[in-house]
């Protein structure tokens, strides 16, 4: 006699995103699944994580540079895949259609429609809500996370669960500091209660204040991830 | 024979709804479904309408008040119903513990621990989530979200069933427009192309900028159930 047990929603999920994970492994690319309330900033992030790839690989070795990918998921509409296809990368759309996050199927098909054994890097731009993706692994290196700071610093109580999965939180819009009332040491003391491994990196996108630690940071876990498969 | 039809999740919800906006008919209670994202100011809009009161009732004649009770939606915590507590209100907390929403049932439930034969508006502040709510009757009277300036002005596209769902758009921290890059025109535009019937007011919560005009707008339509239910 056969038993079967059926698998969960959730279970099912699980089983393609170590598909997934594998698939990434095989292929050298490193996954990051940025998650964030709407308008944080997340594609702003990326278009000047772009840039500076962008401006290092002028200052030095060409043939080094990071060949980066994004899937965009939103519940409808193409205009953030529009923003980061202009830095000539391949960019792969995912419409939800209602869904409140993407889930390691949208993203498995996503995978296969870009040319992973020319990439290192794919940024995956969650849909915008900091409630649902948290709950879904799609087979992703690292967890990010963006708050920002006009959302104030009262979101690690109230959303724990995200705080908590992300390994980075970035706190973007710092430049909005002086004109809110944003408490840093609250924020900084949710988040350690939560979460005390979290890197957490305190940026501006739209000035570039502090980008360049995220960036040098980013890099350096995308290649550790090349080096130990290729050696 | 008797065959039953199984009512879908949604079904069910709206036949609970359809409960609620008898009971808060027979009431002659107003409810008001308030969403938006996490950190828009949903609850500091609260608080604002709270003080406006307080004040219209301290300048005339007390006995007018409007009697006012709030829900506060959470995945967990009290933080927001303490907030509001203080203004000497009834206050009923539902926490959803991982649920991205409010449902016709919690709010029921939420209901029946206010004291509705003594108020004329209830406020359900819901789960901060620009997607699920949307999708969900509570019985309301008037579903409303709020768009804070630092969210962006493409928000409209990204998220329409909220800006279609949503006869009140409140456009909050106009006071950081000087900072952000958030164009007025662009936002206009396509709320209007969303829900052209859809009344925006552009306030400031921080400040007050806004609030009165917000504040008489919301209390015409509270007085005008009053007075079709009791004339």
């Amino acid at each position: 006699m056969k038993v079967q047990v059926a698998t969960s929603l959730l279970e099912a999920n699980d089983i393609i995103a170590r598909d997934n994970r594998k698939l990434l492994a095989e292929s050298g690319v490193y996954l990051l699944n940025l998650m964030s309330s709407p308008g944080s900033g997340k594609t702003t992030i990326i278009e000047r994580l772009l840039r500076l790839e962008e401006e290092e690989a002028v200052l030095s070795d060409q043939s080094r540079r990071l060949k980066i990918g994004v899937i965009e998921g939103d519940i409808q509409g193409t205009k953030d895949a529009e923003r980061v296809e202009r830095y000539h990368i391949p960019v792969v759309q995912i419409n939800t259609y209602g869904a409140c996050h993407l889930d390691a199927r949208m993203v498995r098909a996503a995978l296969e429609d870009l040319p992973l054994s020319d990439l290192d890097l794919v940024f995956v731009e969650n849909v915008g809500n900091l409630v649902c993706p948290a709950e879904f692994d799609i087979g992703e290196d690292l967890k990010a996370m963006v708050l920002s700071v006009a959302e104030g610093d009262d979101k690690p109580e109230k959303y724990p669960l995200m705080f908590k999965e992300s390994a980075l939180i970035i706190l973007n819009k710092v430049d909005l500091l002086p004109y809110t009332d944003f408490n840093m040491d609250a924020l900084d003391e949710r988040v350690l209660s939560i979460n005390p491994s979290a890197q957490v990196f305190k940026v501006s996108a739209r000035t570039g204040d502090g980008m360049e630690d995220l960036y040098r940071w980013l890099k350096g876990r995308v290649l550790s991830k090349k080096c130990a498969i290729t050696t």
